[in-house]
């Protein structure tokens, strides 16, 4: 059933598609600007310059540099949620990552910047931003572990959720090990060679 | 063969004595303010603050906050490597700095810190510094492990640079997981379970 727009709210909901469309203007440009400079392109101050409006109309969409780049962030995850190669088991899925991000070094300079933001004292937004992803990363692959598991993929005495904490810290600390020697370390290598000492032995 | 000290190049000698000791002094007292409060008590104005000295005479030791925090980082390994149980075995090495690092939380923050400070531009000493760590680290635990593969502790089929690699990634990543959710990751464990994967199969 679907009723026809209230006339009384339409300006309004047009601001807010406004808006939105807007947000999601300057969202795509900070990606491509991340993607191709690193982070350090993504200060407001060039953001609203590269986009050609100021800084006080950038602020309100997004009020601090912290929040920009955790809406950067997050508006990658979610285009990466639709890769057509996702979950297919849990150390293949970081491998895959690993695979794509190879092709956008400043949004995995990005991540590291936000992991280390989240340790820090005076970040609380993105503390909580990277904790809350932790846990539910740490959830869905240890219940992707546990399938595995039951299906006899991968070895049955493994605590599913310490193998998940384990598949995401190797990813993670990769990353950092390619980003500084992307000729002495390959990411995507190393993680097969975690996935092959998972599966039962014979 | 001990010679007499030259009565030439003595008052110099002291002075060079002297500076080391008020750098060592120095060290000290930040690995102190670091380890219980965290990289953000090591800003060179409360540093200096600290010890009662003038921003001046800190800066005469330690003259950017990227020299001081690589100082301090590198002082705390170099005490590291006396630690007594060092050196057993290449996951193992990992998993006991893990048990250590539960104490010093904030060292293990100046670590993801440098870390992320390493991947961006900005700060090319940082960069060099954690480069150069990890190739380091990378060889030191590709030795142990070929030697580990050798006495067929560790299966043979792995590639030993590439297992390095994991290892220090795995220890890496699992760090930013338990400073942000102590209770939800134990690093040692996940190393433990990193280290039953890799002996060879009977």
């Amino acid at each position: 059933m679907t009723s026809p727009p209230d006339d009384d709210t339409a300006p309004q909901r047009r601001g807010y598609r406004k808006g939105a469309e807007r947000r999601a203007q300057i969202l795509d440009q900070v990606i491509r600007m991340v993607a191709e400079q690193g982070v350090d392109a993504s200060s407001l101050r060039s953001v609203a310059e590269s986009l050609g409006i100021t800084h006080a109309a950038l602020r309100h969409y997004f009020p601090s540099r912290d929040e920009l780049l955790l809406a950067v962030y997050h508006e990658h995850e979610v285009r990466e949620q639709g890769a057509p190669d996702r979950v297919k088991s849990a150390v293949g899925d970081m491998r895959d990552s690993a695979v794509r991000n190879r092709a956008v070094p400043g949004l995995v300079q990005l991540y590291t910047t936000l992991s280390a933001d989240a340790v820090q004292e005076g970040h609380p937004a993105t503390r909580e931003f990277v904790r809350e992803r932790f846990t539910g990363l740490r959830a869905e692959l240890a219940e992707s572990i546990a399938s595995d598991q039951a299906a006899g993929r991968i070895r049955p005495d493994l605590d599913a959720v310490d193998l998940a904490s384990l598949c995401i810290a190797a990813s993670d600390g990769l990353q950092v090990q390619w980003l500084l020697d992307p000729d002495a370390v390959d990411g995507e290598r190393v993680l097969r060679l975690l996935e092959r000492l998972v599966p039962p032995v014979d």
